[in-house]
């Protein structure tokens, strides 16, 4: 009998070729299966809460994966942490419901975005954030985080998305940003955003734009015309991978 | 006119096979070297206070290295920033005397060597530690760490060093501790100890003694003939190379 088991993760993503299964490359996805296959002997194909990009690290991301095997959840995330690589730790192991999906039954997400802007960068620290320690009005940011909390068409700051077909259920860009906030964390600047969702890119396209107007390339009134065009010509590149965390996923 | 300078680096050594140069392998002294360069032009060979191994990092290293180009100090340390990799940082660069070496005019040295006793080793710091979540007696090894300070001759905590000839200055292990400590910080169980100077592996090979202390495998009355016997064999297995920083060095 089936069960259909979630996993709660947490994973260091700067050796990795992101979330997502991939041909000859280390994925976390990847790795996930062959750990699942060397204890069970099954064939799985776990779906996360969504795909993280090559170098975007979790504090915890969730699975879902159906396994035939008996193994007591407590017993398989111990067993998953002796065989999978230090920089990806299984926090948690749940039975849940079969309709149950990592992706489709998600109702929030938080993601927090982390800019260094000391002059030099920890060795210990640069694999985590964007070091960033140029001028920039930190005010303005703060500000600026605040115009695009509510119900929005992001596609602004979609990235064209290979994978999405036409006529799929997603098409809809409309997403609900219920909080956005830049906080300052001694030398760090942390971006924290909590939404119903987002598109691919979404938060690194946001931070690459509050950076603009930060360094007063762009006003608020000019961030609000860029997320009215709908229109990802319109925004400003997408901030560089090793700062962004998915912090967490609501049910 | 050849400067002689100091320069203060702090490293990430997990990717790393130790300070020094290696043919086709990456090491920190190689890496400077290749640094230096590309900068001035000019072959050197920077002199580190000290070797450390594969895996081991710096927090705050030391290297001599003589200069010929009139590149000011300060610029020199932001220009190396720009070329090395960010696992490596020049903290700082500083005109010393001629005679001034790094290795032979340190008088002191601390090192500190991080445990991480939870179950589960966030990947953010599973390069940074030494995951050990099983039981220790941690009172018996602060009692424990006691007993090593002083002069004594670290016989049987140095490796047999490959590169020392016989008849070498340096073949007298004696050496004095001036502070050896354990300390509980949260989830981390942190050794820190200063002495005049430090044999090869002699600081990871005491942890891993302290270890068996804690495990209740060994009593300090064990400890101090070991260190009375002078002979390699009779101390405990390395620990391993994640948990320790060279934390600095003093002149």
């Amino acid at each position: 009998m089936a069960r259909n088991l979630k996993l709660t993760l947490t994973y260091d993503g700067h050796d990795f070729a992101g979330w997502q299964v991939q041909p000859d490359r280390a994925t976390i996805q990847g790795t996930l299966v062959s750990a699942i296959e060397q204890l069970t002997g099954e064939k799985t194909l776990p779906q996360g809460s969504g795909r993280t990009d090559a170098g975007v690290h979790a504090l915890a991301q969730t699975a879902t994966v159906m396994i035939q095997s008996p193994i007591p959840s407590a017993n398989l995330g111990r067993a998953l942490n002796d065989v999978l690589p230090e920089s990806i730790r299984v926090l948690a192991v749940q039975e849940v419901p079969p309709e149950f999906h990592a992706r489709r039954s998600a109702v929030a997400k938080t993601y927090q975005y982390r800019i260094y802007r000391g002059e030099i960068c920890s060795p210990f620290l640069a694999r985590y954030v964007y070091h960033h320690p140029y001028p920039l009005d930190e005010g303005l940011m703060l500000a600026a985080a605040a115009i695009v909390e509510g119900e929005h068409d992001f596609t602004s700051f979609a990235a064209v998305d290979p994978e999405r077909r036409q006529g799929d259920m997603e098409m809809n860009n409309v997403r609900t940003i219920y909080h956005s906030e830049w906080r300052r964390q001694g030398e760090e600047l942390h971006y924290t955003v909590r939404g119903s969702g987002f598109l691919h890119h979404m938060v690194r396209n946001l931070v690459g734009t509050f950076l603009l107007v930060g360094k007063g390339s762009m006003t608020g009134g000019n961030l609000t015309r860029v997320l009215q065009a709908r229109n990802r010509s319109a925004a400003a590149a997408t901030a560089p991978a090793s700062g962004l965390f998915l912090v967490s996923v609501e049910y």
